[in-house]
């Protein structure tokens, strides 16, 4: 049977010889795992992806339904909710003390590049619970996290997140839900949110929503903003649940896909009988759930990545065994499986580079979080924490946008068939264009790659980024196969660095409008040069695996990391030159066209 | 109200100032219109589109219903659909012979472009009749004209083309339909043909089947393939409608758009009573077929330059009324319209740039056609029709796929709202991806670019296509204000024929595969080369006009077509000159790369 999800030898690749994951495990706090246990959670999490979660995929696409302010979910989510709750999947990467199962970031990561690509919408929801849980762990006194802490890492309970409001969206500080602080201590929440996912649903008896308000009284903007905790059902000192506390489903969207995951609007004490706690301090709203944003923002970029290779799984399966046309240098031979043709292997080349580009990036930011938490001096904490500041919105941003591209090709290569509902590669690129929306638009990801990461600290945590980029070419300079790929990524290296340099002080000058036009083609030159770093970071650790005589079944996997990686470089990397020039070029037309000229009104 | 399909200012721009269609209406041929008419013309489509035509979109996206062999069309099609018909609007450009209206093609495209952008999956039933009846027009004998013309000419029948087979698909030569000769002259058909548009639907009282199918014992792939004529109820000798002609539906796709559009499987002959006459000559089907595959494919590009103009019209409006973040540059002035976002306003300027570029080349393709029916001598009439062959595959490949981006930055454009199904722009992303895929792949259109139009009449007419962007080039250079953009687009130019004859040397030779492998690449470069040429030539049209004392209100309209102009060749342009460098480079990875190392199987 053909590879459903993600391709496993490649998983293990980025895990253990690109990343060497097992080296984490050096340090106490991992002593519990090695590359055995590491191997089995894979497999395990593999197994209940493929098994119990995947087959729910497409009967799920029908959606929820809404009735009478209840949201029922499919009913084939029952089973594998149920088994991935048991299993204790939800908080793989977090602290035992409160339910977690205390792995690498890196580990869980992979695992969970499993269960997304099955179905991103049903892992939505454990997705949401998971980011509440961790809002509470991070900013929540000792009560709150005794109350919810347990409950949600264990996916008892869910979690939501409520932030966007009708006219509050990339704008969030325009908000108008409100905040009256009670006697006792709490608060009196009322207004209405809109694009809640899992604000609703049938599946646990509690919902926990973090929600985003203004306490009467406060500043406007984003520095008069609040953070409470809301629970659908009050609870009780006992830890059981309690009365109904006014939280209202009052609809969910017809979507262009994920419509497994209820997206709901929610009106908060509609019945003036909605209570929230204080969760963090009063107006540092904003700031404690930028503190969760960032995480959220690399999970929005991982749902993007599992689908992609699930997409690439299936195109790939389906290229090798549709027979369709001659071989180009063979027509006599007869029809041939459409990999065969040139145009359709340049497509599976292209998703193949993509998608390892995805993986080596995604499982790399699972060890700059493992290493924040391993390290032992500030120094080494901040680094690794200011890296991943930096890599969020090319995780965001350039990973969703390129896993949409990826999805596209998956239909290209079913030709017809892609455009049909009965094979999963149509839904999967429709579940794909909203990841480039959500948690911020990738827009609003590129402002913060120009506005804040690149100048973050003087520039210092950018130029180390871009450090370890050079000393990937350097090693692969020394090879002499891997030499003239090396050298084509330093030229494009050397030209980023200089654009951004050039852009980054536009920004901070009067033509700032200007420089931020072209912030989202910088983000796709940044993404495109991460990609080339670690393409050729595999490249070089194939070539030194293939120097070690590795087994003969393990040839064309390695031999495929070069030629892949040597596919990137020389095209992809190619238009990148390109793009790099137009921003450095930083034409006036986007800023300077008048509104009128756009067109007729 | 803002213009909801098309900018009627760009329309009229187009057809007069760039075109200068009513020159054509110097040649008696189309000597009754005019101005005035031709205005009209559009105007009137304009507004039975969007009047009549556009409420159908999102409740035609609910699908056709199959029920035991019957397909009823959404009920809101019937009204239009009869409105359609009485004005004579299905065979605008067509022989007054046989109920055309006589009009330039280049009107009708005009026309046409709002009733696609008002719904593509409703007009796909009358492309398709106005496909078969031009088939039947050109290839058919006078018999079969006086049987079908003018019936499917008024739209009183409707019309389909039946090619695709489950296992013959991108390689048509594998069919398996099986046509009988009987003794009276008639062929006995039996097969089964899948992804057939309009294949059945209860808007007509006869469907009229084009149908590739084998004669028996003819020869293996495409050589042997025939062209037959099969209504779905024969027809009497009076022209009246006779028995049943056993072409029954076995039922319809579920796809991810263009769902007004019923896609169905059919069977002919199940019962052995399917009767087809031959159109053309035995064994001459493909050839046949041909001459109309460049029309169809030309029609899909115009299918996803109606919708993505559609996209951006909506975007537009929904961009300035928006009012979301405050203006980058005047922080303290409260939120504005978000067109004045640096991000979104380069998504609408790319949006414009594409749009526009579209427009003009599919106007273009019209003045091509026209002249080609104008042409006085063999030499005028075979440079146009060579034109436009090497601009169909421009059209069908390179304006879909363009068109598909155009879509997905309309959704962009409205954030989350973009990816419900309340605003229209979800429903055109959707449709909008199977123009890159139906009417042959745009993975073949890059192969017939590279293998057949480049090289057509030893390079000759494509050398000609190059000399028209090259007169643009030296006209603007006389311009103060284009010269530097006459330059840039220069270098691209001379690039191009560069990298195009190396390429084309290369597919002659034993590396053809790794030429192939470049041959979507270079339709891509091709097209932006073609758009950076046609939005030039609308800068020198623009600045003409600003020269010679335009009325204020036209003053924003010609400044935008000297930005975008500038935007395009500053932007897009730049990024082609990285292609053009991987095309010429053609790296052999992706013909390199082992099956195997695509991946574990």
């Amino acid at each position: 049977m053909a590879q459903p999800i993600a391709d496993r030898r490649d998983v293990d690749f980025v895990l253990h010889e690109q990343m060497e994951v097992t080296r984490l495990t050096e340090n106490e706090t991992f002593a519990e795992f090695n590359k055995k246990t590491i191997d089995m959670i894979v497999s395990e999490a593999r197994s209940l992806a493929i098994k119990e979660i995947m087959p729910t995929q497409e009967p799920g696409d029908a959606g929820c339904v809404f009735d009478g302010g209840t949201v029922t979910l499919p009913e084939c989510y029952s089973r594998p909710w149920e088994l991935f709750i048991e299993g204790e999947w939800l908080a793989m990467a977090d602290t035992p003390e409160w339910g977690g199962q205390g792995m690498p970031k890196t580990v869980a990561l992979a695992a969970n590049e499993y269960f997304i690509g099955a179905n991103v919408a049903f892992m939505l929801y454990h997705g949401l619970t998971h980011g509440a849980a961790k809002m509470v762990e991070e900013i929540g006194n000792d009560a709150q996290k005794k109350t919810y802490l347990k409950k949600l890492y264990s996916g008892e309970w869910a979690g939501t997140m409520l932030l966007t409001e009708a006219c509050a969206g990339s704008d969030v500080g325009a908000l108008e839900t409100t905040a009256r602080k009670n006697p006792d201590g709490t608060y009196s929440i009322t207004g209405s949110k809109i694009f809640i996912s899992g604000g609703e649903h049938n599946m646990t008896p509690n919902i926990v929503h973090p929600v985003l308000a203004r306490i009467e009284g406060a500043p406007e903007g984003t520095r008069g903003i609040s953070l409470f905790l809301v629970p659908k059902y009050r609870v009780n000192e006992d830890g059981s649940i309690g009365e109904f506390n006014d939280v209202v489903c009052t609809g969910i969207e017809h979507k262009m896909g994920i419509n497994g995951s209820a997206t709901c609007s929610l009106t908060l004490g509609g019945s003036g009988n909605c209570i929230g706690e204080l969760l963090g301090e009063e107006n540092k709203g904003m700031r404690n759930m930028f503190i969760m944003m960032n995480d959220a923002r690399q999970l929005v970029g991982l749902q993007g990545f599992g689908v992609a290779t699930a997409s690439y799984m299936h195109a790939l399966a389906y290229a090798r065994e549709r027979v369709q046309g001659a071989n180009m240098v063979k027509p006599k031979e007869g029809s041939v499986p459409i990999i065969q043709h040139p145009d359709v292997r340049r497509q599976l080349l292209e998703m193949k580079a993509n998608v390892e580009g995805m993986r080596s990036l995604i499982y790399f930011s699972g060890i700059c979080h493992d290493m924040v938490k391993l390290a032992e001096d500030e120094e080494t904490r901040l680094e690794y924490s200011q890296l991943l500041e930096i890599l969020t919105p090319i995780i965001k941003g350039y990973v969703t946008d390129k896993a949409n591209e990826v999805c596209s090709h998956g239909v290209q290569v079913y030709g017809g068939y892609g455009y049909c509902r009965d094979f999963p590669v149509e839904q999967l690129l429709r579940d794909s264009r909203i990841f480039q929306i959500y948690e911020g638009t990738n827009g609003i990801q590129s402002m913060d790659l120009l506005g804040r990461k690149v100048g973050m600290s003087k520039g210092k945590p950018f130029m180390g980024f871009l450090a370890r980029i050079k000393k990937t070419i350097d090693q692969a300079k020394e090879s002499e196969a891997l030499s003239p790929l090396a050298v084509k990524l330093e030229a494009v290296y050397t030209r980023f660095n200089e654009v951004v340099v050039s852009l980054a002080n536009a920004a901070m000058g009067e033509k700032v409008q200007s420089a931020f036009a072209q912030s989202h083609p910088l983000l796709t030159a940044t993404g495109d040069l991460t990609f080339g770093w670690l393409l050729l970071w595999r490249a070089v650790t194939a070539e030194k695996a293939l120097a070690g005589k590795p087994k003969k079944k393990d040839l064309p996997f390695y031999e495929g990391q070069i030629k892949t990686c040597a596919y990137y470089i020389n095209n992809t990397l190619a238009v990148t030159l390109g793009r790099l020039a137009a921003i450095e070029d930083m034409d006036d037309a986007v800023i300077g066209i008048s509104e009128e000229s756009f067109g007729s009104k």
